[in-house]
């Protein structure tokens, strides 16, 4: 199956950013891509350099702002994987991945669940917990282990998805560097974010999906000189291996064909499921164990 | 503080195989170790290539032979992590960690939790699965997170010991080639085994230390060629960062410098403990969710 990862720079001005999106989908689908996944927030800048009341205004019902993706895959006769910043009610919003069916239905949802909070990364501020749990989406193409970004962190989320019988782990994503970081702290944690979610594919002998936003975007206040997007989207087989990797600092489409069928062959070879010692995991969910 | 991890071939003479490693133990100690990380079963051969019961003579007492090691850390002043065939009762054997602390005391052991059992590997037959559970050993280094091999493939293990405060992740392990296997088959699995135990270290913000064996044992079967172990034993840092790497084709001895205090800052970069969502972990303890 072919799958589809763009990785675009973003600017303030929404319906250019929607117009440029629109554009590679089509791109994507006429290269034969069934899947396409995009990346977080990518109607919009990445707005949570800041604390800004205001900023919620960017927020809106997905029945709305999810009706062009719902089309496209409808006209198209692709799934795509969005990710939108949803106003659920006034005062509670949500972080949102959709994932669009080929006849342009809502497959499903994935509220993000794990919501960073760190210098220029202030998502507590913006986004609730999702309360939807951690369960993939069943869609024509496969079903899907949708995650967003920070969750990417979390070998419970990954595991979770493949316990319910996930094919393939997607995670839309913005992240990227802090200008101050030296050279080698920036090679550190571009190496990490690849390292952890590969990780992920081989514990679990499913494929995975990263698509990150590209470019620098200001931060609005000043305080800091902004984050710079590392890009470097990819997507990895079930034994962690990498099928296409997009560079640090340009817009990229990959179209990577994923063979669903390896997966199989994967966890006989490596029975990771059958050997887990359940019986010890309980404490998992503790907070810890002291 | 210095690690040093010890990557060896094995014959079948067990007292040569002894006295070579115990040549490595002083020479390590000699070049400023505080911590000496040995690989699975290092006083045989990988004995589990067939299933046969008189392989069985091979497991001891472990005061019986783990005597040397303990008084070889008294003498040094060295920790040393061990990984034994333990003889606990007639028809119960185990694959044993024991880790002898500076004072030659036995500072803790644990009993490999995940048993692998594949053509080539079948521990099954050999291993009882461990039943002191998954938990760190406090030594005068440091509180150790020492697991087995096959352990190494698990999240839930690395994550169990984190959640305990261990400060290391330490894998004694013996993991090889078919020599059937394609080159590029073979360079997925070396890549996947370091990749996965790469991603603990980043998810859990401490490092990994990976022990392995290196060279090839025929298997006494004569059913296949054998297994050519891959050697590659690794240190990585709380970021994954590989700080060392062994030969693929070759003995080695790595003193690596580990910084302890550097996990707290990585830690304070990225609190990945914080966030998790323990209201949705529950699930982790079930063997699958359909």
């Amino acid at each position: 199956m072919k799958v589809a990862i763009i990785q675009q720079y973003k600017t303030a001005d929404i319906e250019a950013n929607r117009n440029r999106l629109v554009a590679e989908i089509r791109r994507a689908a006429a290269q034969g891509a069934r899947l396409i996944v995009n990346q977080e927030l990518h109607d919009s800048l990445y707005f949570c350099q800041t604390e800004d009341v205001d900023t919620f205004a960017l927020a809106s019902d997905l029945k709305v702002s999810g009706e062009l993706y719902s089309a496209l895959a409808r006209e198209l006769g692709v799934v795509i994987v969005t990710s939108m910043f949803e106003r659920r009610a006034a005062g509670l919003y949500h972080n949102t991945a959709v994932v669009y069916d080929a006849d342009g239905s809502e497959a499903g949802r994935y509220r993000k669940t794990h919501i960073p909070d760190d210098p220029g990364f202030y998502e507590k501020f913006y986004f609730t917990p999702g309360d939807l749990g951690i369960h993939p989406i069943d869609t024509s193409v496969g079903r899907l282990g949708v995650l967003v970004c920070w969750d990417q962190w979390y070998p419970e989320a990954a595991r979770l998805m493949a316990l319910q019988g996930a094919e393939l782990l997607i995670y839309p994503t913005a992240i990227g560097w802090q200008d101050n970081d030296s050279a080698d702290e920036k090679a550190r944690q571009l190496e990490a974010w690849t390292t952890v979610q590969r990780g992920h594919a081989v514990a679990n002998g499913i494929p995975v999906i990263a698509a990150n936003r590209v470019g620098h975007e200001d931060d609005p206040s000043g305080a800091t000189s902004g984050i710079t997007f590392w890009g470097s989207s990819f997507a990895a087989g079930p034994q962690g291996e990498l099928l296409w990797r997009a560079p640090a600092d340009s817009e990229a489409l990959g179209i990577v064909d994923i063979d669903l069928q390896r997966c199989e062959n994967v966890r006989r070879w490596w029975p990771f499921l059958r050997d887990r010692r359940i019986d010890l995991y309980s404490p998992l969910a503790s907070r810890y164990l002291d």
